[in-house]
């Protein structure tokens, strides 16, 4: 694990312009931008996945594609991670970009930021088992370690760091998909 | 888009084998697994993440890394799907490979599983704008396209289908995840 002391600082007056595109958001990648029944614009994002062979799964997502796979002790072919780690990626992804336009738009610069995901599943039921215990993660625990400074440089108060923090979790889209119920609408065609 | 169509199905037995080793689940990708306070063996997964620059997360978890970033109409370098695409992805994988798992123990066949996942979402909230609406998906929709058959590799009927299809959701640990509330633990360190 290599030091991001330094790296991102130098990029803090782009970051912001970056950051002012970023919330007119007057674009949208898949370009299926509509207006909602409230007048706000919604954005529709999208992903296709094929079974290839086992449990290996190859995930299209606009111009990327990505292996999605169990580990050999999971009876799969290790090719890539498997969905529930995606998933604490997709959560440490997102509260790393959120708290970096939080940071600017607070006039905040970020140093480095790290984040540790973890989450514990009872396999029983995934496995088929007849139990209560839920089929994904109990708790998913993020740690995360920043360094954030102000616009003289110097690293801000506690205070200051809890306000990003708070804010950074309240509008990362992933973390609010798990805290809070999202309803799955799955179908057969 | 290439078919699958012949590739999964001469795998059936190879899978079967594969399936009742991830059944019996001896053994986890990071060596922390554990009885739970029900007598139910725990399994725990993890991932770090580091923001490398602008939107740009660079993610490990067991061997392997990958990246996350944002297009660049939302601001991003377009280093790799954002963070909500990746969360979309995992819910399709996870539905492939636990819809893979249930048709085995179903003795059928999986010919073809392909999943188109997609969410809209409200940017208000994730913009810093104080609005009700949630930072997150509203609702996620997965349409499943699978060409399932028995062991003498006829079609199964509907009734078997949709099954196969509840069976898959009940136990898909990403789509309890979204489903259902997931407490998410975040801390400062």
């Amino acid at each position: 694990m290599y030091s991001l002391l330094g790296i991102c600082s130098v990029y803090g007056r782009a970051h912001r312009r970056a950051l002012r595109i970023l919330a007119t958001l007057k674009c949208v990648p898949n370009e299926r931008s509509r207006m909602s029944e409230s007048g706000q614009q919604s954005v529709t994002f999208d992903t296709h996945t094929e079974l290839e062979a086992g449990t290996r799964v190859r995930v299209e997502t606009r111009d990327f594609t990505y292996v999605i796979d169990e580990p050999e002790s999971l009876g799969g072919t290790n090719e890539g991670p498997n969905p529930v780690e995606y998933l604490l990626g997709a959560l440490g992804g997102c509260l790393s970009i959120v708290g970096h336009a939080v940071a600017a738009e607070m006039d905040l610069d970020v140093e480095s930021l790290a984040v540790d995901v973890d989450g514990e599943l009872n396999p029983a039921r995934f496995q088929g088992a007849d139990v209560d215990s839920r089929a994904g993660y109990q708790q998913i625990t993020a740690s995360i370690q920043a360094e954030v400074t102000d616009a003289a440089g110097d690293p801000v108060d506690d205070e200051t760091e809890r306000e990003w923090l708070e804010r950074t979790e309240d509008r990362c889209p992933v973390s609010d998909n798990l805290a809070a119920e999202t309803p799955v609408d799955l179908s057969l065609e």
